[in-house]
């Protein structure tokens, strides 16, 4: 059996020739500027231990990746009444569309949609200041990954405020149903700056490591949420995490993981570990092309699919 | 730590208060008839041994519950060729919704939806007569559970016939996209007699034991599927196996399965073992109301959801 | 001022180069082999008088244009308890869209699209074999006509029959909804046979001068509807007559009218006279394009447009 | 023969039983504060003459009949390029609706629901401040009826605003798509304030009256606008002024016109004259009830439809 450094160092020469495949997101000016040529993967296990491979020290945007923590913020500011403002099933649609809001009347269909995700900014800032919501899971990031050195991209944040009109659209809508107490543009602005959390495979690996482990800080016995509270927020992950390529990705990987269009995704494996993967190109509906299939090769090369007998 | 026939009793004795809850499916006279008062479950492990509780040696209608065993069988006989006639995402929608296949020109979004599961019907037919394929369906789930006495309810195959309007009409607006080989009224009678067949839940445990172990029947190494397909069969239950409370039913119970307008559900823990419970009471979106919570407690009670660490 | 005469000739100047245009009807084979020069117009006076131009005596399929006298014979039926089983709103979208169906329980939006137009023959057969709603229909046309030189072509009748699974589809999802008497088969048996009747432009300006014409048989008394009907049945035309292009074409024309695939139109100016014109190219909404032009042009040279003061 | 006069009365005297019947508009807490008794009804003829019945001299909340006097406006100043960024369809769904502007890229389905107007307020401002635009439509519709004392309500404007979550939501969704120049604020900004222009019906029928008499002010040779363009406003009116009931409109009455929820309609017969009513109770698709009414009887009692033969 191999060891899990020669697990990534395998997964990384195998996809090496196609480093550069699929298209770089380029709705907002700033994430188009990066190298489609990144590739950086980390794996970190209960134990504490991390291994890496590739840009693993290189921060990214990473956007999307930010609803998994912020639910988990929201879930322990308000328990399970984020479930009246938020739904749990997917959403057989785009990330940011805006036909099923009308059907169902502002609620979205999950807290990993854009929709949903501007909510629980919403329901994290509590009326108050979005600069009080943004420190807030800001401060909660770099307490799970044990690391300060954390920040939000300025730029990026900005250029997302200049190109938001999908996202504001879906804030007034939802604000015409009375599923939003900000006003509309204080939300955004939460919501905006979380997006633009910029982290490194390292960092992000050992963040979302208490989600494989119970619900638990790696190596204590503090936790972070409930083992069951942990085992939900994964169910979202798996059936949510991304976009209307869900199905697919239980399919080929088996890992529940939540991607961000800046290329990254964070897998949780129950009780084996976590994983952040990198690479900029996306596939037809918005998750990273080579990220998926370095999980699928982790999947096929480990026990880690959750479908594992 | 309790013994499985232990926790059958628990959770018989839990729910026994409000045995008849949920509204029995009345789309079709003949199910209309079965007593709301019943409830039974059964579980079987990998070494063979199944327990039981409740109506467990009563038959049910299975209804879309064989589309777990027709996807397998049609999984054999073309391979991943299944996957260019139908999808792999949840649907976000009713199980009976039209409005999907407008946008998708006729392809279905998984095969446990209607339309999908009359696709792979067709393409087990494969041309040929429906009684054909009726009859390989039927000696393929009666290989499974290692018992000749599983048979088709020849009143609720007529029932479905005679009400079938919404389905003719998911199947003739696919023969429109060309993604139909047999007449619609042929391959609409491999499905209905598929969905009238009747087992009871020591049947159904049994039959569906082997996507639990790796895809090996029961107590052999003789494979029906390869582990990897036994993996991918049961992603599709867990994102997709209960329509559009697929999400719900994977943040609370955290166990793959399929469920049936009859009230049963079968669902698998890999490496654990399978589980049938039937309760004809149904909950809004469909799915058997006390089935869903009989196999929360199940997930509560023990490590059988695939997202414990 | 010129004579009637004089406009079709100018009319058919104008247009001569480009005749051919558009792009012929291809969804069944029948409909494909017709040549995409021919033209023809024909203007019927309420005083009797018909003036025609180009191929007026050669006869093509009406489709669609079927329609509207359907619609009159069941109206003279039952009345306006039609529009308890079809709406009077225009849809929006395609012409054999089933979206809308669904949203709104199987009743369409208006008896000018197709599943509007099948519930019309159900109507009209009232639970009697097809051959009879058939014959009905066609002796109806014959008398607005004046003319027992009228026929179904039995080979676009067979045609359609053999592509009809998308008019099966919207059959069968409206008797799922119980709106529908017959078994679907034999009211798309009417459907079919009654857009597969065949006239020239000469009979069709002749068969819908009662439209324009107050509902009075031309030249004399005898009323085929109530004016005020006659003044319902047109404003349907205007708001539905062309699918989704009915906006645009009341904008440029101004002209109630209804469209058939088979590159027919028939439109109405009540108290001035009727129109039939017939040029096989379609628009990409489905309607004649150099029909519409036709129709264009005639309400630029005179004051047939109702919109005109 | 009666005179105009008398109809009005007759009219007057055949609803008076009904007044209050409807739902007067309550989505702005300023509309509802109107009286639901109040009903008053004005025609205005080509030769100037205006007759009138009811509180004919109270100004109410014309809101979208203002669509009809900025879409006049943009075409004058941009032409037929309007329709690059406005179609000419019909909806088929609510004024409100976003999920057509989703199918079909921020292009609205024609400038009278919501979303079309907002895209005409942009056009009119053509990137000027807010202020400017509104003068300019107020200066208009002043012109056209001859009245300097027509004024905003200033109350309903910041009514609209405090309320108009779903209006920004149509609005950054445009603006997502390119469609929109003006930052959504200040488009609304416009749009909110045309919505707030008040006025009585003696008012608006003298407004509306170049419409009926092909682009023509009345009493003299100056043109507003051209009678084609004045034929093409008026198709839209009868094909799209009133929402989802714009069908059934056309069918009872007959006669172009377009509503507002303050409970106005102004409605233009070509050639005859235009008529102004107002009675706030709405019918169930937003349509004033009893001024829907008291035009279908001037339709029954006159030759004002344009259907008429």
């Amino acid at each position: 059996m191999q060891s899990i450094q020669e697990l990534l160092e395998r997964i990384h020469t195998e996809l090496s020739p196609r480093f550069g495949d699929g298209k770089v997101a380029s709705y907002i000016p700033e994430l188009s500027k990066v190298s489609p040529e990144k590739f950086a993967m980390a794996i970190a296990l209960p134990n504490g231990e991390v291994f890496t491979c590739g840009q693993s020290e290189e921060a990214f945007s990473i956007q999307s990746i930010s609803k998994v923590f912020s639910l988990t913020l929201a879930l322990g500011k308000v328990g399970e009444k984020v479930w009246a403002r938020v739904g749990k099933e997917p959403s057989g649609s785009a990330f940011n569309s805006i036909v099923q809001l009308e059907h169902e009347k502002g609620i979205p269909r999950n807290p990993f949609i854009n929709a949903g995700a501007i909510v629980i900014a919403d329901l994290i800032a509590n009326g108050h200041e979005p600069s009080e919501a943004i420190g807030e899971i800001l401060q909660f990031i770099r307490f799970l990954a044990s690391d300060e050195n954390i920040h939000i991209d300025k730029s990026v944040a900005a250029s997302e405020t200049a190109h938001g009109h999908r996202n504001a659209a879906l804030a007034e809508f939802m604000a015409s149903f009375g599923n939003l107490n900000l006003p509309s543009d204080k939300v955004r602005g939460v919501y905006f700056h979380q997006c633009a959390i910029a982290m490194n495979c390292r960092q992000l690996a050992k963040a979302g490591l208490f989600l494989a482990n119970g619900g638990r800080v790696p190596g204590s016995d503090n936790r972070v949420v409930t083992s069951q509270r942990a085992r939900r927020i994964i169910a979202l992950m798996l059936t949510c995490g991304h976009y209307d390529g869900s199905g697919e990705f239980a399919f080929r990987v088996g890992i529940p993981g939540k991607s961000g269009v800046g290329g990254g995704i964070l897998a949780v494996s129950p009780g084996k570990g976590s994983v952040a993967v990198w690479s900029p190109g996306l596939n037809s509906v918005g998750n990273s092309l080579l990220g998926t299939e370095a999980l699928e090769l982790l999947s096929k090369y480990t026990d880690w699919s959750i479908f594992y007998e």
